[in-house]
């Protein structure tokens, strides 16, 4: 027999991996939830016609691909078969082939099927339509460390709106939910796509916006050499480069930061957007009319009036750039510092993710957690609490099926009063019953014997501290929920 | 373009659907660890060599398969190219094409997950092993009211003991559940199928016992007529149809019919089985040693000593077979009486189930429950307390962006006290915002308009009632929670 596996990237998550995963859950869910966003679920399985061409060539390789059901390889239809993959298919290749065979696929992320919703739904939903997600993904990915091919995302969005205040929101919900989780040494970057517009116009604009995007977000792994060689490649000038990374690295706090990189504009000639940014202030004459750089300062000064104190934790970083193109404003990130892992939030706001299904100029803008992320880091930091195998917070043990028997009553007790409790369920050796315990890391044990039955009582073992008690059966409920 | 559309048989769950879903979940899920189950989650692409073979010739029809990645096609190998697929095989069909191109498929149930988990990790687990999964589960079947191609399944499983216990526990969280989710005119069905195995041997055993226990299950839906035309071209002798029905219709409570069909075994020469249930009396001289009676009886006492306050929703029903091969102690079915719908719940012991990935003679015991039928009950029942399409309690309304910018610490304070808030995110007309809360269902309005805002005051609004008060800004918070 051959020994059973599970595919290659995906994994099993035992009792307390689970306990540990639903912790995380619960924080993002409770954040999400008090910020008013509302749950949505969408299928595993999506036609094909909707996530194809969504994710780029790329993405469409990395989509798994369902098979139709039954005889895939002819079309019945009035008792007659005509055979739908031909030998020429096969020798034309997949491409060829896979449009006749399947037309599912799985989920490959949860913005498209977000989208999709939001477009089939349009007539019945109230805007603005705020949703979050949590829900498995798919990608036939290589697996390696950290990266599954089966994995949880928690996206929360918002879209029918371009109000600033919902950027703000992220910011809130990001720290919220890391502090929640109690990751202290956290970065949340922000960056504007309108900066990064503005940017390039300071560098001339020669037509390539978006190898110059490519270059900058890789500023974090081929650092600033790797980056100047790439651009050089691509034709840009040595003074054009060295005036992007006078522009870049300009520093100071946020707002030091806004306000150097607008000087550096005006120096460059760059012609403010036009854009006008929403709920700002009403001086259309105001020289610091530049869309990226306003809208990020009104962002700060949401915070500042919802309160937000954790400043030093936000910074405004023009080099990042994030990879998806359907970003047009506001752009996160959050890195924890102090753990070796990629980002383990993002997002953005955009102005037509619902156009590819028919319903265009719908604003919006959304953010997600890697939760596989969230929890290696979580693991590395040493920062969950110790969980058992077992939800179980009491074994009630037993030598015999009468003293079982007789135990039946406390334990529908403690059930009912909503103490998750076991009786162990052969008579035995109380070595077994104690082992089974502590394997399973059930905090406490009472002991039934012949003679605490007699006398009414049970003994109580706090299996942490081998501490031991005896108590009259009538009071153990009170006991433990006090 | 195209309109987007989702695959037939799947669906997108919205706001106030998932509230209801997770109520349902969250009844199970506090039941199953009460009774300490610890959750387990396994991957939704399992190796079709696992799930292929365990549901039966219509089963592996109906399992979807995914497509291997990257060219399928094809094999590649130290860069030479082989074909996988031949025009040959394209003529012989999909069973000879489909082992070339899919080698993992969707999860189909959760018991075989369970066993290949139990199986792959039996060197660390702990026995007896308690485990509750609550997981999407995928069937190319033909969709049609009330059957789906994605839906949930909650499933709660020992294996490693054969203490009846389980078995009583089951009984117990069925019923809780049910009360959980106030469905209260339910009707918990139990046999066992030593009772089936005894009445086949009052029949005389004609080797066709599979014969005899298809043609009972179907006795719900083709009565007796039906069932008794099914046996007679099966072969089985009009004497023979009347002693079945004989037995088959026993009347009484739980206990006397336990004794009437006993008193028909006995009648009828059958021989105990000799199979020594766990923890009963030890009386092995008794005469009513019948496993399946004297186990079902042993599970009525168990229930008894545990409070089992319910007995008229239980009933022990000699006709009752359940499909699954694997069983071969005590089976379950729970119906809602007063709901035109299948059962909602069903379970039973089976002493080999890991037996397929190498780890033969576990007994075990488990149960699940049909979460979209219990949806479908507690809808037509009109059970579901009113959820609105959003988590959100209040809603704040400004006119100007000033006023909207005022209320952001009270909107911090709402939600750090744990209240689900939202400000309106754009100034504007007072009725698009009440009409916004109306819409999602936003139970209170808060108003803070110029002359509020100046007195320091709010004017929070009931939508129920349409009932007003005003309060001072540093009272909301606390007038809400209280």
């Amino acid at each position: 027999m051959e020994k059973p596996s599970i595919p290659q990237g995906t994994r099993d998550f035992g009792p307390a991996q689970v306990a540990r995963r639903q912790h995380i859950f619960n924080v993002i869910r409770r954040t999400f939830e008090t910020f008013g966003y509302a749950p949505l679920e969408t299928p595993t399985l999506e036609n094909l016609s909707v996530l194809t061409g969504k994710y780029g060539d790329e993405g469409d390789q990395l989509l798994f691909k369902v098979l139709n059901s039954g005889n895939f390889l002819v079309k019945e239809r009035r008792g007659e078969i005509t055979p739908l993959v031909t030998a020429a298919d096969l020798e034309a290749g997949p491409r060829a082939v896979l449009p006749k065979i399947a037309e599912k696929g799985l989920r490959y992320d949860l913005t498209v099927p977000f989208a999709r919703y939001v477009a089939m739904n349009r007539g019945t939903l109230t805007f603005p339509f705020k949703r979050y997600q949590m829900q498995p993904v798919w990608r036939a990915d290589r697996p390696q460390r950290g990266r599954y091919r089966e994995f949880y995302q928690c996206d929360a969005d918002v879209v029918g709106t371009d109000s600033l205040l919902c950027e703000a929101e992220i910011v809130l919900m990001m720290a919220q939910v890391l502090n929640g989780l109690g990751l202290e040494d956290f970065t949340i970057k922000i960056n504007h796509r309108g900066v990064l517009r503005n940017i390039y116009q300071a560098l001339g604009g020669e037509g390539k916006e978006a190898d110059l995007f490519v270059a900058i977000d890789k500023l974090d792994k081929i650092e600033r050499d790797g980056v100047s060689k790439e651009l050089l490649e691509k034709g840009f000038s040595e003074p054009t480069i060295d005036t992007l990374f006078a522009l870049l690295s300009v520093e100071g706090d946020y707002a030091e930061k806004l306000e150097r990189l607008l000087a550096g504009f005006v120096t460059a000639g760059v012609e403010p957007d036009g854009l006008r940014p929403t709920a700002t202030s009403e001086d259309d004459d105001d020289a610091t009319f530049y869309r990226g750089l306003n809208e990020l300062a009104e962002v700060r000064d949401l915070l500042q009036a919802s309160g937000f104190r954790q400043f030093d934790r936000l910074e405004f970083d023009p080099t990042l750039a994030r990879g998806l193109s359907y970003y047009t404003g506001c752009i996160f990130e959050v890195k924890i510092n102090n753990v070796a892992m990629g980002s383990v939030s993002g997002g953005g706001r955009y102005d037509n993710l619902t156009g590819a299904f028919g319903l265009p100029g719908v604003s919006g803008v959304g953010f997600s957690f890697g939760v596989d992320r969230l929890y290696d880091c979580l693991e590395s930091l040493n920062l969950f609490t110790e969980t058992g195998e077992t939800p179980t917070r009491v074994l009630l043990t037993h030598f015999s099926t009468e003293a079982g028997r007789a135990a039946l009553p406390l334990l529908a007790e403690l059930r009912a009063a909503g103490i998750p409790a076991e009786l162990y369920p052969d008579a035995g050796k109380l070595q077994k019953q104690f082992k089974y315990a502590d394997a399973k890391g059930i905090p406490l044990v009472l002991v039934l014997g012949p003679e605490e039955l007699a006398a009414g009582v049970a003994k109580i073992k706090i299996m942490k501290t081998g501490e031991e008690k005896t108590l009259a059966l009538s009071e153990v409920v009170a006991a433990l929920t006090t």
